[in-house]
């Protein structure tokens, strides 16, 4: 049987998703290949040993460069904060190793375009981690978009709604840091609407948008009178054209009371309407328009029937899996692409275009104009 | 322009929902007659006087007897208590006119019996106001099983839920003492729930039931030390085997906290599944098994488009309706009927069979066995 | 009894719906004046007897300046298209008249200023008819945001959808037609949903807006192969900065297929969220941030208990309204302000500000940079 | 690190969720002892080897009682068909060993309270896998009912629906066959509702059954034009008397049409409602009858937060679990169950409990008369 070897970088909440991932999948899925945990890379050794111990990875490195340098790695899976992307898949990839990178690709658009080059070049395969294009509900939503069920699209109607550092006790973490961060609510949930957009709609051509930071200071710590200041957004919201004519309205905020992993996605076409909750992710609501008048409605579908995308390898119809199994579903995609030479999705190319979007919606909360985004 | 001559008699809860039934009618339906709110009767002069003012009804009586006497009524109003449904349809038949009681029909079977055979042989038009039958999405379900979408039936799942008396200080009324309501949930409430299986389903061929009181002593008045005991049942619950081979679950209660009038219903067939509930009176789902495998799922219709029963009548799709249209519907089928001739729905054969279930039900919970229900 | 007499001008939609407001009012409310249907008017003699005839008003007129002129006649209730607004209502404050106005209050702030300032000078009373503060659901809605229970407002998401133009033969109304509508879906649809952020959050400072149209030509009758202009907004989107430092998106459209009447809005707090479809409007959601953690949750309030807004005047509990009854509940506020002097509630002033917002954001979207709402 | 050597027998749906388990529950779960997957037993040596090899187990026997005698296995996890429970069970209890047994417990009562006395003797832990105590949903009811927020109970309303076998061309498998399956929806739906109202509220008294097989004859393979007969329910409904007072329905079926998986439970009480659906199975929906009167609705908890049961070792707040956590969190309580020696739950004696309960519905079901179930 042949194998890839992957080795990973970083091991904090993404690292867990993907170690995860990388130890099922080959268990619920018929792969072409199987993937081997060859290594897992931290700073701190003997935290990393312990992580690789739990999980199973067969090694450990401290340094990514050496990691990179290994023969028997394939894959270099990035888990590691969005700052070291760029320097961590350039390198592998000029090491000829396939990438695959957490989103968003880059810390901006310049950062993720190098990338992209950088993989372009060395002719390695490349994906990124937008882990909700591999929901079943939106995989379905997908085979309903390429079954002409939505015709043309006139509107998009997204927002990604968290509210866990509403509490103004809630202490300055490095998320909130613009520094260490690049923004806020923005390039952590607007990214990921964003290619949810671009899979089941496509390109967006102009935007405006507001970011708000709601609490502008908090404790340096927990519990601590110190404060100092959050310098990255509460909140970003934007308008969009898309290329093909439809509008949008995206929103991504930490401060929606209640909404605790509220990705929400509708899309209203010509001939059809798709309503898409992650909070309910087992499901996907479809609206016909071609069906008899009496009859029309939205049908809410339990996506975990074995006609549905990737239920085949879970369990029986009715029997519903969970947030991690995106990760899953998506490590099987990434095998059987690179074993077979098939396109990977999303891949570096619609990481550029999301950190494109990103770029220009900021750029417009300062210029208080449209902005166009940038043609790739 | 034809008219019917409308005699009411009571003029507390239901006479108020006819009196605004009576008043809108020929407002919003085209109808080939007007029915003309002649009189109303009640015992107590000013009282019902008062009431005849507010809602315009042309003149009163507080003698229900003389009401039937009077040469300018063609249609007697039954919104009494229970106990004297029978007499005063008996004695309306007799004097030709033709009769719509509130249900259920009788204090049992054998009462309702006698008033069937009264408007048999006085060739009377007659109904009863089960008013669910015109809640559109009930009536859009009913035209949906005679579409065939729904095929051969296997389950009823019915329950009429309520909370009202759950209040161990709720004080002893009328509705609470069997010489007077003859029974508590379940004349009351399962009452509706037959009939909407009869309507959708057929006939039930025997049961099995359950009569339960939960709390046993109420305060003889409000906020009074005195208690009295209550004589009818809390909550009544029943299994049902269907002539057509469809079995069912009903039940009536008014002890399910924060269900204020959840008037449920959901039917399997063999090729599809409906599913209703008065608390989202303006909507119905509906599962078609015929779909395509990769769409199938419940579809929520938002039944106020003009396609829809009734809706012409009323306001532009998307607006909904609420209780009181129940009765405005039933109200234009009524005069309908008695103007064209065509039948009634229901009409007082089957408000007898759906007293010949209730007894069947209450004999069963003596019993403790099951119970065939009496062939008509 | 004291009484109110009301003459009305208009007899299509609205003139239906306030008909049947005028008609039952004084049946389910107790009211400190009883409003009497004196006289509606309307430019087609036949017509206007027949609509009268049918509705009970008791004279009719075909010239709105005879109606003014009438002696008998208390309050003018404006049901016109909105071009004729201003005109009368000036008219009618001139003449001592109180004014009821259908929304939005002009075609545009030049316009409903005028109509502010004649209501003023005359100290007659005004109201406009923003029919869904009086849904029970959003009044109550109001009650717990007088409450605290929302706390400081970050979010407000409105959106107003509906689907009624999205057949491509939907031929070109004078709705379509910017000489008579002034704009399409965003005088008709975002002009509610800006009064009721006015009515839960407040005033909105600046906006950045977007119209577009997906269909542009239209046959110019049913049927024809002759197409015109369609010169009006299919949809109209903005996002919006709240003078209290809340941030909002807003969406009008009438092509979001499957959306009928899709009138929602959903207000994130510190304390609190709330969220509302008019699809459901017996229902209000509300969420608790104060509540113990693990039971916090959305609470589906089934706005139909006596101890709710208006509901004492309708049904028992759980007995759905619907959409009539929000204007028989305003027309109860408006017959009670106007005998008791109290505050009607939105009053002209409003108007202003609504038609202000509406101005801003066809502003914005020419411009397409964000645009601040005049002051009053 | 102490460890626990698990034995396991049988390797079909079950083995596979229960592997998975084993695992996985290490890596989330901070344990007082490790699960070592020592051994797989079933009778196909190269099938039960493959297995193995996928899930990692460390050996394989093709005979359970070979696996019993090993002295490297601490506890026997049964995941047989339902006949060969109470021999292993009754084997590996004399051996010494924990055992841990698929639902439900035995064949009947009499088989069950053999497997009890086994375990009683030999002193030995005991579990049945009523996996559907352990969504986190579920957990979250049962501390509510403990907190008092539900208070006295008075309707259980438990329905477990499928549809999988509603098409008459399913062959006749197994599972529709008596000799192998003991009964059909009956002994594999019920038992988990069953289960459920006593893990809720406690036990039941007595019951009124009725078993229903609406296809009574099917293909012997697919496909085939031979018939066999169906020898087991397609349906099984009964109505219950609890001990404590309350009443209840219940009701197993694979004929409920767009129903997959849909257990559930909704339980009425003097001071709360609460209503579980499995479909949705991060949900609860919970009622405060304490609540203030215009703010008591039903509460949808989203059962996904730190506070949450089980929760801690899975995703942040909001990021959904699913059927296969169930197995997980159990495995977690009986690994800690063992290893500190605290009470496992559901033990054998309430598998026996759940045995006397389902014998008593379908004595009913023959008797045509109420039947109590036995005390233990």
């Amino acid at each position: 049987m042949k194998t890839i070897n992957v080795g990973m970088v970083g091991y904090a909440f993404m690292g867990k998703a993907h170690s995860n991932a990388w130890m099922k999948v080959a268990k619920f899925f018929d792969l072409p290949a199987v993937p081997v945990m060859k290594a897992v890379c931290g700073r701190h050794r003997d935290a990393v040993r312990a992580f690789a111990s739990k999980w199973g990875w067969q090694s450990v490195e401290t340094d990514w460069k050496r990691l990179i340098a290994r023969d028997d790695v394939d894959l270099i899976d990035i888990c590691t904060p969005n700052s070291s992307h760029s320097a961590i898949a350039i390198a592998a990839a000029r090491a000829g190793k396939h990438v695959a990178c957490e989103k968003p690709l880059g810390m901006d658009a310049s950062d993720a375009r190098k990338m992209l080059a950088a993989v372009k070049k060395a002719r390695v395969r490349n994906m990124v981690w937008f882990n909700y294009r591999r929901v079943p509900a939106l995989s379905l939503a997908k085979r309903l978009v390429d079954e002409g069920r939505i015709g043309e699209v006139y509107h998009v109607r997204a927002a990604y709604l968290q509210d866990w550092i509403m509490d103004p006790d809630f202490p300055l973490v490095w998320r909130l840091k613009k520094g260490i961060a690049g923004s806020g609510a923005h390039g952590d949930l607007n990214a990921h609407i964003i290619d949810m957009a671009l899979f089941l709609v496509g390109r967006i051509e102009s935007v405006s948008g507001l970011a708000k930071t709601f609490i502008t200071k908090r404790p340096l710590v927990p519990g601590s009178r110190k404060k100092g200041n959050v310098t990255v957004d509460d909140a970003a919201l934007f308008l969009a054209r898309f290329e093909n004519g439809a509008v949008g309205t995206f929103e991504a905020t930490r401060f929606a009371g209640g909404r605790k992993n509220a990705n929400r996605i509708e899309i209203n076409g010509s001939r059809g309407t798709l309503v898409f909750s992650f909070e309910r992710m087992n499901e996907l609501q479809f609206l016909d328009r071609t069906a008899p008048l009496h009859l029309q409605g939205f049908t809410k579908i339990l996506v975990t029937e074995p006609v549905h995308p990737y239920i085949k390898a879970w369990w029986p119809g009715g029997h519903i899996v969970g947030y991690e199994h995106t990760f899953i579903n998506q490590a099987a995609d990434l095998v059987t692409g690179i074993a077979k030479g098939t396109k990977l999705s999303p891949d570096f190319a619609d990481g550029v275009y999301n950190n494109q979007v990103l770029d220009a919606v900021l750029a417009s909360a300062k210029s208080q104009a449209w902005v166009k985004v940038a043609k790739m």
